[in-house]
């Protein structure tokens, strides 16, 4: 029988995508279920709700609450200090562009754990194309070839689908989980309770 | 030795504020900390940043998946199946003022959680004040006295203090959770967090 499957949809930019990226794969592995790794842009979602910037920014108090939230989470789960990245949100077109034409090969995770570290434990910049390459040289990959692949028109239209594939199956923040019936989770206050859905576990009677 | 206590900011609109409201007590008993239950008006705060309504109404997307979300909380938590408020959200000004002319009283806590059991469990309306007196009645206490203590002037007051207190203290959303030495939580999912936070527990090493 294959393993069940889990959709966890994440942004280079968001903060609670870091702390899921970081807990995903042994939570995964405990839960028996398959995680396919689905990067994309909140940002044109968000657009699409009339916001220009991150709701952190937009609604000053939610967001001094979400950086002391965060650093609560990271302690919790046993993360290094938080590091707040300047400015916040960063670009994460190249990055995301990068993970898009990565989604299919052994580098997508690895990848998208160095960038999200490098953000938000080591206080790097990730919004340069510059930035990218060097994250991807640490991994032993070609940085400005890979670089330049992610630049082609294709994989730029891979990366818009990507963004419409979210919006209509419902989402509308990152982190976001989707299992194969269709159930979909946001936060990662939820990605327990994801991974338990898609194993089969509903919460009481649910269906 | 005093117990350590939590503030318990809740608004009788709000989903997440049911969840905690029914939660709470036991949880509290079991971290040994006493609960001050603050009823306030969400509205103003919404306001004040610009939303003219619930952002569940005001972005469909979150909408939805929010009444997904809290079915699937209520199921978990071995709450009733949800009922959904119509229309959503409650205006919750007239069972507010009657809870903060309560707040010093033993009926406080059951008051509340009648409150929000008749919005989100039985489906019953609680906009109108005799909604609201018929809840009073049912604890056997009188209705029509108290609804109409909590319309003079000095009360009304308390409660427009209480919306200036929670905007000073960096309040955002509903639920919301206060220590002693200032820390905020935000969320039903936070309940417990803060709750550990309140008994000296702090995640890792925290300050």
């Amino acid at each position: 029988m294959p393993r069940p499957r889990l959709e966890f949809w994440y942004e280079f930019a968001s903060t609670y995508s870091y702390l899921s990226a970081m807990r995903i794969e042994a939570l995964a592995e405990a839960a028996g279920v398959a995680v396919r790794w689905r990067p994309f842009l909140i940002g044109p979602v968000f657009a699409a709700q009339g916001w220009t910037s991150s709701p952190f920014n937009l609604f000053p108090a939610k967001g001094r609450n979400m950086w002391r939230d965060v650093e609560r989470q990271a302690a919790a789960y046993g993360l290094p200090p938080l590091t707040q990245p300047d400015p916040f949100p960063q670009n994460s077109l190249s990055a995301t562009r990068v993970a898009i034409l990565g989604a299919d090969e052994p580098w997508l995770v690895p990848f998208t754990k160095a960038v999200f570290s490098a953000s938000f434990a080591q206080g790097r910049s990730i919004a340069e194309p510059s930035a990218v390459a060097a994250i991807l040289d640490g991994l032993d990959l070609d940085g400005p070839q890979l670089l330049k692949a992610a630049s082609a028109e294709a994989n730029k239209t891979r990366l818009r689908v990507a963004g419409e594939e979210a919006r209509s199956r419902g989402l509308y923040g990152a982190p976001s989980f989707l299992t194969d019936d269709g159930e979909l989770f946001w936060g990662n206050d939820r990605l327990e309770q994801a991974l338990s859905w898609a194993a089969g576990d509903r919460p009481g009677s649910l269906r």
